[in-house]
């Protein structure tokens, strides 16, 4: 449930009654994205067939239903699909984030290490590849993904360890390899990664249920693409290596395994028109514009005029929240681009570049910003959210900011700019009982921002 | 004229069929506030009336017409009120930039120091409260505003030299006050600023045509606001003394006067309700939103679906660049918030960070950073333009970014980010071709941004 920390959106008047909007436009955008929810949107049960985005399984040709995947979003995934399915469910085995069970009754769920992958991981993952090796060509194998699947499902190629992996993943990051050039190394030394949990599930059908934790939704970064075409190969892997002059400076079991590909001794990565990939549905349950939409509707539905803005806002979290106080100060000044009442929706997902030693979180950091840049102006709101429930190292989900956020700092003292330099947003949002506390949503889908000109 | 730097837009395909579209919009938000023709679209001469934005001066009851004012953009401005009113000018002088010269005819241009003013503003500045003084209740007083106007027409109260003020800005700025507060105490502390030039040519009619170089257009700050009421005090001068400590610090006789300002010993800037205001008419003749608008419309010609996103754009360049990159890609992926072919338009004025050691602009660099954004993505173009022709210490006025531009540089060598840390961005896209040249324009209303979709 969305609340502010405090009581103050129920107050009386037209304060109260705004932040019973906002209130309503987060709590439908949340609810879109319920991980739960999201998975028996995209999937039901019609008799003996199972529908998936339109695509029609028929169950009675169907022997096994093993169910496989991991991420921090998989448990309440993992219960939909029980109730979906129930004993038709063969197997399964997942690996979700410690402290993140959830009852389950025929798929077996692994805790296992996020953001650092562990041993637990890879057994897990192990297990993930052992039972894939079972299915036949009449069996179904249904992959749920979701955020931090990467590093939950790490299953390293023969004679390559996970101290291997991380070795690599710290002289990729200290020679200015990006994320996405980690990746296409990475994708070739793991054995579910970039398409290959699909190349070993053949010849059985694949359904992937992926809720999307990545900005833009690619579906070959979600998780590191375990069931979509690899659009990369091991001549680009060993460009990499090259060109960050890393040959020879990193584990010999990485360097040789690579040569190996180099070579055409091994298979490369299944890539666009590989034939695994004929029998293998991928279908987004969740992902950040869904919740947007959802948002938009409920604003909508308040009879606020609509703006979805974009879903692919990225940036230093203090300098984008001016954007969309600039936003609010045109709707005000001209009504452009749309009238009051109005909400524009975006989301995405911003940075913070730490500089002080506060707490806060990128949504919180935003709104400190945006609140400075409506600074006195009446009428305007602007809401940052993470939809996780966890905005930064903090217990708040975001914050919201108005043309009195910065003077009723002021009458407690607090000096904003002291609070922004020092990261420390939490605390200044905290003092005004302007934080949004959500608790854990136990879904993932970047953040959104709700700017309201009333 | 808006032309890319090399004839690259002129080459054939649909390559070429754009860059004369992105030429055609910028050019026509360019024509829109061209100093000369923004006077003449509000100012009209209909026989014996003046008729300026609606209201009627019937120049047979005028005695005398003096033409006052300052500012980057003043001269076409004088030249275009020569134009209408001709002979019917008693007399004007105006302060204008060093080699900002046009010749006019009753009008006397006086060169000064910008944006650090010189003893040659101050001498013009004593001859405009001059000619103030004598403008009787029959006289216009016809007061040209653009931007550089505040340091264009600085004259110090009695007793306060140009080096006092000096010595104050910079104790200001050390101490952290930030530009609203520093131009409150320099309006205290000026003769014209702060609605006293109003105030001077009381009881003449003022008719103050305003060319705004401030995001938002509020009015009181373009150029220190000389023709409207000021809503601050001489006690909001002191307390800001006192609260960055400075009492006591800064040159005496700034001390003696606004103390004798709070003791009541001279008349406070005149205020909202003042009757100075009575007789005073303020018309914006350009500004962003105008060239934005027009923009717009030259868009809306060419078939492109419009957006008026915003004209209080503000932020650090290279993470602004980010969000309208994200707009681009949602436009792209979604067909929201509008359909292709679409234009979006922004205005208002970004800022650097300086790093490193480079050439460039907040144009330029905005252009950088949306270019990494949407690298590798076709059909869209981002493009960042300085008003005035001139984008930071180069010769361009902004540049265009598209989804080859990455690749492109990197073809000559070049790497995007190491560029970007230099702030090094024009170099970047002069060996591309891609910079935006104009020559000096002759205006000021801040920056444009238009992100392309087609």
């Amino acid at each position: 449930m969305v609340t502010f920390a405090s009581e103050l959106y129920e107050r009386q008047g037209i304060k109260g009654d705004r932040r019973r909007q906002i209130v309503q436009v987060l709590q439908a955008a949340l609810d879109a994205v319920d991980p739960a929810a999201a998975v028996k949107r995209f999937a039901q049960r019609d008799g003996g067939a199972l529908i998936v985005d339109g695509h029609t399984y028929d169950l009675t040709t169907i022997e096994n239903i093993y169910v496989v995947g991991g991420g921090k979003a998989d448990a309440p995934m993992a219960q939909a699909i029980e109730e979906l399915l129930g004993d038709r469910i063969s197997d399964g085995t997942l690996n979700v984030k410690y402290d993140h069970l959830l009852p389950t009754e025929r798929i077996t769920l692994r805790e296992a290490g996020h953001p650092i992958p562990d041993d637990e991981g890879v057994a897990g993952s192990q297990r993930i590849a052992d039972l894939l090796e079972q299915a036949g060509e009449n069996d179904l194998v249904l992959c749920l993904i979701s955020g931090g699947g990467s590093a939950l499902m790490t299953l390293p190629v023969e004679g390559v360890t996970l101290d291997d992996m991380q070795t690599l993943t710290n002289a990729l990051l200290r020679a200015g390899a990006n994320i996405v050039e980690i990746n296409t190394i990475r994708k070739h030394l793991d054995q579910l990664k970039g398409g290959k949990l699909a190349r070993l599930a053949a010849p059985a059908r694949v359904v992937s249920l992926i809720l999307s934790d990545v900005v833009g939704n690619p579906l070959d970064s979600i998780a590191s693409g375990p069931t979509v075409p690899d659009t990369t190969t091991f001549d680009d892997a060993w460009g990499l290596l090259r060109r960050y002059d890393l040959l020879g400076k990193i584990p010999e079991s990485i360097e040789t395994y690579l040569r190996q590909g180099v070579d055409g001794e091994i298979e490369d990565n299944p890539g666009e028109g590989s034939p695994v990939f004929e029998r293998t549905q991928n279908v987004i349950v969740a992902s950040n514009d869904l919740a947007a939409e959802a948002g938009q509707q409920a604003a909508a539905e308040l009879r606020l005029n609509t703006l979805f803005l974009s879903t692919y806002v990225e940036g230093e979290a203090r300098e984008v929240g001016k954007v969309f106080a600039a936003i609010g100060k045109e709707i005000l000044a001209s009504g452009r681009p749309i009238g009051r009442p109005a909400c524009v929706i975006a989301g995405g997902e911003t940075t913070v570049t730490l500089r002080g030693e506060g707490k806060g979180g990128r949504n919180q950091e935003m709104a400190l910003a945006a609140a400075l840049a409506v600074q006195g102006i009446d009428d305007v709101a602007v809401v940052c959210l993470a939809t996780d429930g966890t905005d930064g190292p903090t217990d708040a989900s975001g914050a919201l900011a108005e043309g009195d956020t910065i003077a009723r700092g002021r009458e407690l003292g607090m000096d904003p700019w002291e609070y922004l330099e020092d990261n420390n947003s939490y605390p200044y949002f905290a003092s005004l009982d302007d934080l949004l506390m959500t608790g854990p949503t136990h879904t993932n889908v970047n953040d959104l921002t709700f700017v309201f000109v009333w």
